[in-house]
């Protein structure tokens, strides 16, 4: 097993209701490796900041199983900024500063004893560069998962329409579902979309739970679990793709029974990560937290 | 085991996206008590129409268990109107329209042969007049479920606080639920709302499904099917009580395991109710097709 997680390693600016954090370790890549590295041993990185990021941050992602090789560490630059504000309706928010620095002339350097992973996770990226990515591989990898978000759909269509035909997992929520499909229904949108490319389709609804589209037309769906205290759902979707490519990579099995398990133990590691700020709660879960909590999920929905 | 509802009968204009409808039936107690019909052999139906509503419609509600002793037709005056316009958005209306009309002086009378109801299915109404019907009883039944609405919140706050001291269940929407509890989030708001009198709540979330918050902190979430078309809304949630109560007063039994199934039941009758315009769809469900819905959501949330 070779899990390869691909996506920005950032600073985030955050604003909630319950309070304010400056600069704090952020980017998707970030949360998806932390969320993986619950299932697998190791999370290989690509990735790129500027001199600007600590070594404390990377230490951090290096204890929970990420590696850094991959992590290009541009000098005189600085690494990607992001600031956002969040109201009580935790479902929305607002952008208040994008600073794409490093990014801006990002090129992922897959080092080659990675080029033959098994596992890709493609996160939120530029889809010119997620496509960089999949031409440097020496096979294509045993399953592809992308997530993407609604700016790409309005600067970078044909681009991503192009990346979709080569992915096996598309991850997007509701809104980027109707956007990139065109239609409302999220039933008819999942059809249109699986006919771009990817065969399985996870559409994340947030506090709503997610759905899981399968190649023959099956319906799964994931709850939520209602929690009385969400602090900010920063990184919450990155955490859900974590835990759903963690899982595969770990059980080695990429039916749609298994994604369904993968979905739960996804929708499990979210739930954890709107607790604290940023990442803080990815990294304390202990093994019998993770089970209570999954099971809380079985529970929520079991009716005999 | 003997169930009482009472409800609006109305006559509903109806603008969606896929269509228009004048002046069709109408109303919660039509919807509850077409829905319940499903599930027990007699509803009792209290209620108030004007001469303007015609036999056919009486002998629809007739012809689906639904007993019409206790329906007043009040002579010169008109049926409760209203009308709606549905946007893509199925979640959210506009009221076009509302002419109260008979409703304005609904005395609710209880033929002597209904007081001794064992379930009782408060729908949507001014709380002073659900209040009436409470004291008309002969003992209290074995179960009280109200419904209500965000208008009564704004308009009658202390009254809904009075009757909802006397309930078992309340069901509501989730903006209601806020309203209600001043309370964002929805596991705080239920503690709230439980506070208030009823041991048990059921927030309704539309197309995202349903929470049941039990007496000793349970949650219990039942999802709604993702269809691929969803023409009229309208009654979807009065056919989800009637599918609730229905199923209860069927099996007779009240503990939380068993508002768990009925739970599925109500979502299950909810999701026949949006495929077509009003209460069309409640018209015709075979048995099999009942059985066949009720697995689908089965299906849905299946994970082994």
């Amino acid at each position: 097993m070779s899990l390869l997680v691909v996506g920005t390693v950032a600073f985030d600016g955050l604003e909630t209701p319950f309070g304010v954090r400056e600069r704090i370790l952020g980017g998707s890549a970030t949360y998806i490796g932390m969320s993986a590295g619950y299932f697998v041993d190791r999370i290989n990185l690509v990735s790129v900041v500027g001199d600007d990021f600590p070594q404390t941050h990377i230490d951090l992602l290096n204890a929970h199983k990420v590696h850094t090789e991959g992590l290009q560490v541009i000098r005189g630059e600085k690494t990607f900024f992001w600031k956002g504000k969040y109201h009580m309706d935790m479902n929305s928010r607002d952008t208040l500063d994008t600073q794409l620095n490093v990014l801006e002339h990002f090129d992922p350097i897959i080092p080659e004893s990675y080029k033959d992973c098994e596992y890709l996770m493609l996160g939120n990226l530029v889809p010119a560069i997620q496509m960089r990515v999949l031409d440097q591989l020496t096979h294509r990898p045993k399953l592809v998962v992308l997530d993407t978000m609604n700016l790409w759909m309005n600067v970078a269509m044909e681009d991503l329409k192009k990346v979709l035909k080569r992915v096996d997992v598309l991850t997007i929520n509701d809104e980027e579902a109707r956007q990139l499909s065109e239609e409302h229904n999220l039933v008819q949108a999942a059809k249109k979309i699986q006919a771009m490319g990817p065969q399985t389709l996870i559409i994340k609804k947030g506090e709503h739970g997610a759905l899981l589209f399968g190649p023959e037309g099956q319906i799964f769906f994931a709850p939520a679990l209602p929690l009385a205290e969400v602090f900010d759902p920063t990184g919450a979707g990155d955490t859900f793709a974590g835990g759903f490519i963690g899982y595969l990579a770990q059980t080695k099995e990429s039916s749609f029974d298994n994604m369904k398990r993968a979905l739960m133990y996804a929708a499990t590691m979210a739930s954890f990560c709107v607790e604290k700020f940023g990442p803080e709660r990815l990294e304390h879960i202990s093994e019998a937290e993770l089970a209570e909590r999954r099971a809380q999920f079985t529970q929520l929905i079991h009716v005999h």
